[in-house]
């Protein structure tokens, strides 16, 4: 048993930390601001530190094969972190959802083609690129509920349904769509994974959904697919393979997913410390009352169990498999996402009105933060996966 | 003892409901959608919503006296939960703060020119409030703290310091200031409240701040007061006297609040009810789950706890003085806004995607409840005092 | 609404709190180490102060009508509170559990014999009694999977079965057995009460089952029924009623063990506060430190919410019946046995090393108060029951 | 990283964990009987199982050095947990508290003679030891409060002092005692530990004081000290050297606690998901309704999370030293003893009735583990010092 993170690691984390400091947090209001109020464009003060960090090759860090930067999920996870700090930190070195999951399945399942036309030019950062899975009508963490149809008419797939939560749509070149190609096979067989460039006639997009008040940026899209035709050949991997590769792209993601929560965590936890340090009231320092040094305790303590155990998820991952992952991935997913709400919401607190308004970054990460505990499974389906594995022990 | 409410508030329980109904919730989306994106303005739909509600008499139904509609607490009390269900509910009835608390204290403290300028217009719908106390740089639960200062010269008071979270500035004809007339004195006769009209040169209102994501409609505004000149005669009560003014426009403030708080909870557990109720997922309704169905019968619980504490508040209040409830008013004020946040939280939960979606009032209604656990003192303040009191019992 | 008690029970209240002062507490421990080392006598203080207070006419208070004292529920509520606060208190009044709800089922459905010959001596203090309805091998919250049968041979009726949890069984004359009289009934008519007289033979009393490592007193006991004979005029109302007074029992009982709770819950909290404001460590009393002060307030606040439901389920029973109110004694039932809990839990903290001793009560308190989230029907089950009618509102 | 175990440990767990289920769960209850009836003897086949325990080497494992197994930290770790899930294991492997912190101090500071004399028979099994720290009139939490003092006189030290939660003193040889030796000295140089003989005259073991119903075995005894005469030899280390020798108890001290309370843990969890897999009600089995299902994904989440925090301590103890481990001992100490309370307590209410019986061992798990939040500091001192160095970090 080894708790010590290898050089590489602690060297590319004291770059891609020495880089956030220097670059990126520099500019998050203003690139939260532009996005904010001139809608889905990348700002040019973005476009220019991704450059930066591409030429200093922290680029595609979350990819583990000769694809990407070679180092596996329990290598990358602690930078992965250090970008959470910024809800521009992951973009700023071409790690951020959903384009890395897109990426991840592109670079596992594409074939040379798909991967010239389509992976090159998002590992160059030159494309982005939206899932399209969740539906409005059916519960997204029942698969088999899944109703987007994609139907074969000669050498084209014809694409109908209803999704929404595409999200970053806005300004994607494609779309992986999540759809039902042959809705008689058994469950996990009924759908695939298709290739949808977003200029195809029939993929629309009817508005980004607002969430939590915003509808900036790439958007939480709806999209309606009205006899969206693409070609057969933009299948990624087999015909019904849909939910196999889904659960390939969803162990990494979610470990990225819950570094970058503690990344968030963290930041609040940093700022709630600063605030108490020097806010005075009621005869103290915030810093010297108890209650509040409970916050602070227990913050910490919530924060480093979670990276332990994400940590050993990603281990296990790159050392017995995805799939001998699952449960571990599952607990992570459950308890990242309550445990970053609890730590925001303390750091709101510690704030009083400052901590509801948006002059520091607090109250935006706590309303970004909630769907979390929904998207990717929502804490109620992965707490019965979890409990039927632990049941089934006694059985 | 009898907890079955008077003729008179069921009777007007039954008219304000119906005219929630009839009138209030069908332009709920429009009013948010326009003062969202054209800001300030009260859109027309929501005047003419106004103006009906006044004709019917169901106006100005919070102020007790006969400037008012002559209810006492816990007669209001009910009334004021169906207002809470919709965001603009209180503001259809005249009803909305802080415009009420202003009422309040002009009704009870101000003198018959002040009556005849600021209250009848506010009485009568034409004019809007705000109130200005927060300070950024001073911790509003602790007033001794209070900085902004009003200086006598001549007949004028000369004001300067720096306020923030005036709500509603965008659009009042003028706020009440609680400003510092005389800082020797012992803590709490330093105060005073100084009806300041918001065209008074000095009075700079630097921005709304924004809340949550939010600036629109009257804002949480930022003002500066620079050599801001408002005649001797524009002070409320006595010089010195303002802690002792918002002592008595805190205790129905709250009940008003905590009422309210009430009805967006009610809301958010119809909402989540329903949904419940009719989405199907891994083989049965959410309504059938066990875990949801814990989560709707703790609502109620609480629900039902805080409504009964409240009105228990109310009626204390009314019945041994506002001196006399003040632990109690401490007591619902914890108690509701933490209660708010859980059964939103949950109704968030069970709506999944579509919970964190501007489709669906409920991740609105928490966002902005949010701030309820820090304004008006937050949670660990009242705990503070609650505690002292109960442990002065064995000193 | 009037939240004030009747003249009859603040004068009734000091009566029992000065009884409590004088008589109660000063035997409480005595008592509880008498029953713990020598068994299930009770013992000779305890036998006197029961005499006094039944001199006094403190007596049978808990008993609505002519065969007692003749206060409704939530007039009785408040005088239950202070016996609450010993854990002997009700004994001292003749109104513990579970003789209580026997001699109210006596009272409402009993035959002239039945009342003459169990029911007064109960009234007198002559008699103790016990109810034998929970089984090991079924779940007692769902009565259709109730046992243990009686079936009529001639006059009487025979009973097989096997029942635990039959609180009280040592040292009382009689039980009454809730038995499955007809199988084949529809589920709420399949079980009725029966009146055992534990000197039947074929009543074996096999154990007091040791609870929280105590088995002392009337134990909670378990109970084979081997052709057990009694008469049939031992039933109790008709055949096939066993569930209906249940009902008529539980509704009342509920209420007393709530209105105890929260007894308890006062006395934890007392103690609590005391120890606060004397116990010095770290630089300050353990009451100057916030989260002291937060368990403090917290406690106070759940406490009145408790009570002001319990006080308006009481209100509703004796308003509009039993029936009506069944949604408020499920909320209660599951709100105070929580309470009570956290409550108490905080006090031991509070107290330290000598928290989790039996030097105070406060241990004891908490151990024994844990039964509470699971007798008369467990949290989860209430939960449901109170979820569906919530639920069926929208359907 | 590597979260893998050593051979070394992988196959000690196999031996201690067959250990267990051959010798050790099988006589748990027969031991528990005897102790609680007959008091404090060590029942005879638990003599026979730990002579068994010693022949085959699982003897001592908890000592690191030449003195003991030889295993650190972290390789000993897994093996306590596993003795952990009965409250007998720990004594059946000669690793039981507080015999194990006496010999690992003996082990580093005492004298050849001291080892001789102290130490042999504790590590052969043949002699018991206690603990004398903490006392009635003192926070134990606050080491510069403590009163019982030692006072030099010719060869002798002659205490006088008063304490209690001397655990296990009833059969104890000797006694390690912490008293003040130079009460005018730097905080943290006033204490010394001395060893005393328990046949040494003014060594007066007033009582076992019960703790939550129990005065069985060697107790948590009540002390007074009274002009008791030890040789100046009996010193452990140097005169006001207390404290220091504490703090090298305490750190693998906190960590067996800590992983006994995972072992525990891990019990319960096993209970309620055997019992939730056969028990029907409501239509379903316990293991299919989701609210349980809730309580056994989140036990599985805390107790995982625990163990990883545990093993991060135990490996920094490890390899960075104990001082450098204080803050991760410090949180590990808080997390575990508030997580076993949780998940014992989803046991008691998964069993329902018998949950709070002694049939089946949770309820006395329960009640035993209470103290842990309170021993060896309670969960605020700790807290504060967490929030501390986290404070620290911003200053």
């Amino acid at each position: 048993m080894d708790f010590s993170l290898t050089p590489k690691t602690e060297q590319l984390r004291k770059r891609v930390s020495d880089f956030m400091d220097q670059y990126v947090f520099p500019i998050e209001k203003e690139v939260q601001r532009e996005i904010g109020e001139s809608g889905h464009t990348e700002p040019q003060c973005l476009k220019d530190v991704r450059k930066k960090a591409k030429a200093e090759g922290l680029w595609n860090l979350f990819l583990p094969g000769k694809d990407g930067a070679g180092l596996n999920n329990h290598e990358y996870a602690p930078l992965c972190e250090l970008m959470g700090r910024s809800p521009i930190g992951a973009r700023a070195f071409n790690c951020m959802a959903p384009d890395t999951g897109n990426m991840e399945i592109l670079s596992e399942f594409g074939t040379p083609e798909q991967k010239k036309k389509w992976l090159q030019p998002c590992l160059d950062g030159e494309m982005r690129t939206c899932f399209s899975m969740t539906e409005p009508d059916t519960a997204g963490s029942d698969p088999t509920q899944l109703k987007t149809r994609a139907v074969r008419d000669g050498d084209y797939y014809v694409i109908n349904g209803h999704k929404w939560f595409t999200s970053n749509a806005i300004g994607s070149s494609f779309a992986i769509a999540m759809v039902v190609t042959d809705p008689d096979a058994e469950p996990h067989r009924r759908a695939s994974q298709i290739i949808v460039p977003t200029d195809t006639p029939g993929f629309n997009l009817v508005r980004p959904v607002p969430v939590m008040g915003h509808t900036g940026g790439g958007g939480h899209c709806e999209i309606i697919y009205k006899d969206c035709r693409v070609p057969l050949t933009n299948i990624l991997g087999e015909e019904g393979g849909g939910f196999a590769i889904s659960q390939a792209r969803l162990g990494p993601g979610r470990i990225h997913h819950c570094m970058r929560i503690i990344g968030v965590a963290e930041r609040g936890l940093e700022l709630m410390c600063k605030r108490a340090n020097t806010r005075f009231t009621h005869g103290s320092f915030l810093a010297d009352k108890a209650n509040i040094q409970e916050w602070i305790a227990n913050s910490r303590i919530e924060i480093d169990s979670c990276r332990l155990m994400v940590m050993h998820a990603a281990w296990k991952m790159d050392t017995a498999g995805k799939r001998e992952a699952r449960n571990e991935i599952s607990m992570i997913k459950v308890m990242c996402a309550n445990m970053v709400m609890i730590v925001l919401d303390r750091a709101i607190q510690v704030f009083g009105a400052a901590g509801v308004s948006d002059d520091i970054p607090i109250a935006r990460m706590w309303r970004d933060s909630r769907s979390l505990r929904i998207a990717d499974g929502p804490d109620e389906v992965h707490r019965m996966t979890i409990a039927r594995r632990e049941l089934r022990k006694y059985k």
